[in-house]
């Protein structure tokens, strides 16, 4: 066994911070997210582990794609969890539907807009952008604008653009990019369960969310879907699509989507996809008419009570307005705006934060999503950030 | 609020299989991953939520990084994790050192060469390939030879070939590419913790492996570590990194690595991550050396008990043998290989399987790792394997 090296000593030390034992404090999560899970969602979370070629698993695979096909309003096949933050399901669904060289057009009126450029950049695509500034949404006619002059193979359009708290309408987009055969990316990661979407109404071709938001689980993957339309375009690629973990088709059989037999894939996030089965459970449970009224009844009441405090919303049109996370604009001459934040979270380990890409320095961001959208919340998230808004602005 | 469609109806119904509850069999995890983790493991999994861009949050992203460091012996400042399987790890440690029609020589002699073939090509690199038998492994003189004749920029090499059980000895391997200017990329996912392994001393330049292996964490998370002279590679790009996902200098920033003030970069997989924390804490708790010999001494009994029964390994020799997965060969003439699996699958939720790529139908392959690596074990997994491989044989 000399070879292996058993002999060797060990050059560097056990880093001895690791024997105090980990004990994160419990916090209110009403940021963007992530949002609370309770006690259901953690305990699945250590359930006992299978191993991902057990029929057992295959069947939870089964279940959460029926979930996922409810929660997204499709009957897409193509519904599966990519193993991976938000940005795997950005970034995957631009490297399955264009290739290199392809025209993509961008919808930026916000961080998503900026992040989605960003990576198409990377991926070589011919990227053109049409904008709007942060807080407004784009309008049909917009859109008709950017498809005539670019031609593009595919758009991408950000439904919650929750850097700067709107809420996208989509209704007629799939339709009008078809005419221009033109493919719809769409980016509901923290608006997905939250306000009434319906993918195959909608003829969107790709829309993906988050787990840690509406869908109150841990981070760590991202549930997706694909018309297929898309799947059609994946299929004729004259290259094949540059990242094998984020391909489509591979994932598709190893999720047991096209009928074949399941190959090796990777192995799955089998105790985060717990998670994200029992959060669907939750919502068979409730019912999603029942989840969507819940979130847009409880922020009306929110809107209420910040207006009450004297306070403008940076989306000033209701009906632009998400209804998961909400912009409140900082008050000219507000002294020390991220103050704010720190002081809930020293004081009461509560969560809200500031602006994100353009909206730094414009807005705090309040989330009330997934559970921790209760009507029973919200007077102390208003007075909670009364007293700290208060506080601020006495103490400079 | 008309304008949201809440007087909208769901078209797709709410799907009935998931209000069944969700209990998963408890399984012995005997196969090449994931291993089975303990209860301090499963905590970590459900403590409570954080924010990633809380401080205690950034202490635990600063303590898990001294973990690595000593689990893969190294003092490389760029060791964090990546947000994804093992997968991740390969595609991003090429994407990153490696730019667009520049040449990589891939190490195949299994599965996971075969894979890093397939990765490469996708990202459009110029793929040179050196091969070996399944089974075998590389000398320098094998490495020597295809260096120079091809000049890669970066050479990609399997350390643990879960797939043929094969452990790559990698002493002098990153000189002699240093000496070629070729950066080195080695897969540890099997192995890195169950045999001894120094990232520093055998010069290597991306290093990478898996939660789910010897860590016995939940799958679904990649550690990973860049040297110095991977990441002055990376700053001399001349082209971005196709993925903002996995470039290691944007996570580098979120993980502290370049002294900067940490930006956004995705919503880290906190709860993952808790587990990782409690894992390595185990791993300084035991000590490194302590983890590698215990490995070592279990399949030295594992190994002595496979060959009393008269079956032969798949790698001869003993230096080149895996601790953590061993291959054993299928006897000529026997019946049904499958069978032995799913008749421990099926009477004792016990998991062995079969090969893999170049190995299907060829051998077994049993892990004993992580947690699963005690000497205890090894009586019943041996009686196990014993029992349903005497009994598919009489059988047929």
């Amino acid at each position: 066994m000399a070879s292996f090296g058993l002999e060797k000593k060990t050059k560097i030390p056990p880093p001895e911070q690791l024997l105090k034992p980990l004990w994160p404090h419990p916090k209110f999560l009403f940021g963007p997210g992530p949002s609370n899970p309770n006690a259901r969602i953690y305990n699945a979370s250590s359930l006992p582990m299978l191993g991902h070629f057990q029929t057992e698993f295959h069947h939870i695979l089964d279940e959460i794609q029926a979930g996922l096909r409810y929660a997204f309003q499709t009957t897409n096949t193509y519904t599966i969890v990519f193993t991976g933050a938000g940005h795997t399901g950005m970034e995957g669904a631009m490297m399955n539907i264009v290739e290199r060289e392809q025209k993509i057009l961008i919808c930026l009126n916000g961080m998503w807009g900026m992040r989605a450029k960003n990576i198409a950049e990377r991926q070589g695509l011919d990227v053109r952008v049409i904008e709007k500034p942060a807080g407004e949404a784009f309008t049909l006619e917009d859109i008709k604008k950017g498809l005539e002059e670019h031609k593009p193979v595919a758009m991408f359009i950000t439904h919650s653009e929750s850097s700067t708290g709107v809420c996208q309408p989509l209704e007629g987009v799939g339709a009008l990019c078809h005419k221009y055969d033109c493919l719809v990316i769409a980016d509901t990661v923290a608006s997905l369960g939250g306000t009434p979407f319906f993918t195959d109404d909608l003829e969107l071709d790709v829309v993906y969310t988050g787990s840690q938001k509406v869908f109150a689980c841990p981070p760590g993957i991202c549930p997706i879907t694909f018309s297929p339309k898309a799947i059609e375009r994946v299929k004729n690629r004259k290259t094949p699509v540059p990242s094998f973990y984020l391909d489509i088709l591979e994932l598709g059989n190893y999720w047991g989507c096209d009928g074949q037999p399941r190959r090796y894939h990777h192995t799955a996030p089998i105790n985060l996809l717990y998670t994200l089965r029992e959060s669907l459970a939750m919502l068979v449970e409730e019912g999603l008419e029942n989840c969507w009224k819940r979130h847009h009844d409880n922020i009306e009441i929110f809107w209420a009570g910040i207006e009450k405090m004297g306070l403008e919303m940076f989306v000033k049109d209701k009906n632009l307005r998400l209804p998961t996370v909400t912009t409140i604009k900082i008050p000219e001459g507000y002294p020390d705006w991220k103050a704010v934040g720190s002081y809930l979270m020293e004081k009461y380990h509560f969560e809200i934060v500031g602006g994100m890409g353009p909206t730094v320095g414009l807005v705090w961001r309040i989330g009330l999503m997934g559970l921790n959208s209760r009507k029973e919340n919200i007077p102390s998230v208003l007075r909670l950030f009364e007293e700290a808004f208060n506080h601020v602005k006495a103490e400079k």
